[in-house]
């Protein structure tokens, strides 16, 4: 990278305040930049680090009082900076190129695009079809009659179990395992008969799915994850499960089978979600929560069992005084005793 | 497929209430099933949806009233309809043929049974023996001196760590780990000494393990997961835990080292069980519950602490309540106080 | 191995009680062993065990009554007992032998020591230093410029991404992902912009990290996890994360991002701590807690949410206690009702 700040605020569509032919050569966060690196302040409680800063410049909503860096201001310092970050990739350089390598394994009648990229020791099992520029990292399996959209990224160590459909520009991580069987059986004579998944999975466009995470196929059907949905790592979705567009879960998130999670919701880390339930259009769910119940759009919950959020902080606070309550219960329960001795004494 | 429905109703057992020259050629849930499609009703509940099925036929228990579609009656629906999607398999045909890939890499002294399947880079490493008809996917790794038993099928990026066993007939999932080692360390002097685990995993017959689901060798002896049992995604099975047969447990659950798990034990999704505990015979442990103490055989516990289940049901309700609670008992303590003062006053 | 007891008791610093010129072929649990084994005695709460035990000699720390084997006196038994276990290593033997096995893909300009051993299928890509005496088991691919110190040992499957740092004697269990991108995105109009994760994670020496566990690259900077650090299996860690020496942590953990974790703390399966929080030194965490405030050193906390260790056991005391404390409360207010009656009456 080696950009002036002037070249940096028309890419971002900003203004410079202070000198606009400084070089940039690297993108750096607050505390790790350097001399030569622009920064970025997302809010204004982070403007006090800029005096111990050692960037040469930063991105910024608004000018600060006595700035001692040259800034360019535009409205969302974060996105932009983002979008610094996306224009100066150093990581594609380190991408495979495009091709097939020669150790990879490659079954019959399938479909390749224009400039892909299948890495070393890839497996492609027969009729998948691979859309442009879709790149695949060493390691990778793509299970018969796959559908993976243009512009994927697929990290190493990938598992595509068979008929699984991926829309564009989605990002699987490693060991990401998709199409899994779900966890179906039915009780006969005490043991358990399985019940074939016969489904599938399909994500929509600009999917993200986090290293390890599980994503169980359809017992008939699709489970299906919309587009624009983001799943951290180790994330366990079961079979015929729905998810909207734009919702986001947060790391070891278990969601049990024909769940049906609205558009835009939010689920903190770790929490749980009971099969065959709705999570409304919005609603968040907090860490570590437990959700049995259906959740109304636009609300937030949280806890174990998960409730509306602003009555678990009177109960969690209830809670911590409960040895107390208790206390005050025998003191109270001794002294209506003693008035009722009074009384009828 | 294609199928009258007299020759389905003779291959499980059932009798037609309707045409039954009707021609099947596929299988598919309530909701899913198109013309052409046998379906199923598992209980009376679902019966009103038969009304809106585009099904042509429906494995049902009794003959409702009016039904709209050809039946085959049967004792029990799901599983003639497990049964008829297994007679059908259209799995089986995508597995990998019998044979040994080219690029698959196999050590010394490997024995081989009959009509195996080892796919595109899997590595198998010395002394390991396979069963009969095993099907290992791409990419799998079975390390040294491990045993397969017949008819075992290992979806792609398998690990079986040296020494495991397998019965006949499991299914692992992509991407299960057996046999790492137990995490077992001796604090000395501020830093941890690692005890080497010299065990290893064995899993009966008929066992099932979900995709990324991980069980530790034993520090000794053995990790023992009985015939018949089930696990979903994400688990994590400690060194020289003991399960019985046919016990199943949901994804994300963890059962700390040496935790004696019975027969018939239903484990909920996101559980946890403690080390050197024991959970009963046919117990049942909800979902997202922490289990610190030995479970009775039979009950059915929930929580965090797991407690009983019908008094966490009260705890639960209550908990709800402690806000109010707390309210009355300041109440309570004026009306109290007022009363003295009226007494003594 | 084939040892006399004498030979042991010179190993491991100890002294023989009984008869030294017992010939000792393998190491054992105190259940598990046979004749011809030496086996250990970690507490006297074990020594009953020795009355039935088929060992032929006992490491022990003082001379029980009655002793039936041989003993060999010994400060830490548990301790002389790994040590003995690591001196007759039986594992090492079925590693991978040094060299570079023929199906290995190594990319350009990569670097490797002395006495390397990269086993079939691993993927080496360019520039990556490996140090002496590494062993990389089957499958294991090696991202762009990663550093690997001396006497690293990866099981099978291990994914390390671009840039990480691996101090030395690592251990590094099957299906570890090291470096997957942080999650991180700014909304914008109802969607998700990803924040480009350009970081990187650094590991120190003697850490150990268990089964499909996952560590994230910090978005700027480093993911820290220092010297001495014991994680075990589907533990998840955010980007950005710091953790201190020597601190250890049980299954299923999540930590958030940002989070800070002090040296020689402890963290209880399947916990989770919150982001931009701090755990000070020393610090426990319970199992299945849920940490939402940073914790002072030394401290301990249990629950959800996680509160101090010896309130939340008064806590969960009273929670059994609510439905009692609801009828004790309605009944007092019975009680104070008749009173006022009676007064006022």
């Amino acid at each position: 990278m080696d950009m002036t700040l002037a070249e940096i605020a028309q890419l971002v569509g900003g203004t410079v305040k202070g000198d606009e032919s400084i070089r940039i050569s690297g993108l750096n966060g607050l505390k790790e930049a350097g001399p030569g690196d622009i920064t970025f302040v997302r809010s204004t409680r982070y403007v006090p680090l800029l005096e111990t800063t050692h960037a040469s410049a930063v991105l910024i909503g608004e000018e600060p009082p006595n700035c001692p860096v040259s800034m360019v201001i535009c409205a969302m310092p974060d996105l932009a900076f983002a979008q610094l970050l996306q224009y100066c990739d150093t990581e594609k350089r380190r991408h495979p190129a495009p091709g097939i390598h020669p150790t990879a394994v490659i079954g019959q009648n399938v479909r390749i695009g224009q400039d892909v990229a299948i890495d070393a020791l890839v497996h492609i099992a027969d009729n998948a079809v691979i859309g442009d520029r879709v790149v695949i990292f060493s390691g990778c399996y793509i299970g018969h009659d796959v559908t993976i959209g243009d512009d994927c990224l697929l990290y190493p160590h990938v598992v595509l179990r068979e008929d699984t459909e991926l829309g564009a520009r989605c990002i699987l991580h490693p060991g990401v395992v998709l199409g899994g069987d779900g966890f179906g059986y039915a009780p006969l004579g005490g043991a358990w008969v399985k019940i074939p998944q016969v489904g599938r999975v399909r994500l929509g466009d600009d999917v993200e799915i986090g290293c390890n995470s599980t994503i169980d196929r359809a017992t008939f059907g699709v489970t299906r994850v919309a587009s624009g949905v983001k799943i951290d790592n180790l994330v366990q979705i079961g079979h015929n499960v729905e998810i909207g567009e734009h919702s986001a879960m947060a790391a070891l998130v278990g969601i049990a089978g024909s769940a049906v999670i609205g558009k835009h919701v939010r689920i903190g880390a770790a929490s749980g979600i009971a099969g065959h339930i709705e999570i409304g259009d919005g609603a968040s769910v907090g860490a570590k929560s437990a959700v049995g119940q259906s959740v109304p759009a636009g609300s937030t919950v949280v806890g174990l069992p998960a409730i509306e959020f602003n009555l678990s902080k009177r109960v969690w606070a209830g809670q911590k005084r409960l040895p107390e309550l208790l206390r005050r219960m025998r003191e109270l329960e001794r002294q209506v005793e003693a008035l009722e001795n009074k009384l009828h004494g």
